[in-house]
């Protein structure tokens, strides 16, 4: 099961990396993918979609609902 | 009071937000400059460093100890 969120603010490898750690953190089950050129992230895992708003704008990012 | 740091990983603004917002995030009370070019961050406000490491770890980067 996966998930599809847009994430804004993401340009470089840097902040994809950000963004998957947090994830990651607060859910470790989850295994994230991130496309950079569309600001779009996969969350695999079953991963409640306001945990990864969460750990999404803790990482410093803005969150912008499923994509 | 402002304390120096070197922090690993950081490549664009979009890094360099995301690392002040934890910080800020963890210690409320404090001012966050980064340095893309040197890796360095400087933290005003007197915060433990402790906090400005894990802060750091939790956004996805590595804590490089004081600058």
């Amino acid at each position: 099961m996966t998930d599809a969120y847009k994430v804004l603010g993401m340009t470089c490898g840097g902040c994809a990396r950000s963004v998957s750690n947090a994830i990651v953190k607060a859910a470790p089950s989850a295994a994230v993918t991130v496309d950079l050129a569309t600001g779009t992230i996969i969350v695999a895992g079953g991963v409640a979609p306001e945990t990864v708003q969460q750990a999404v704008e803790g990482a410093g990012f803005d969150f912008g609902g499923a994509a």
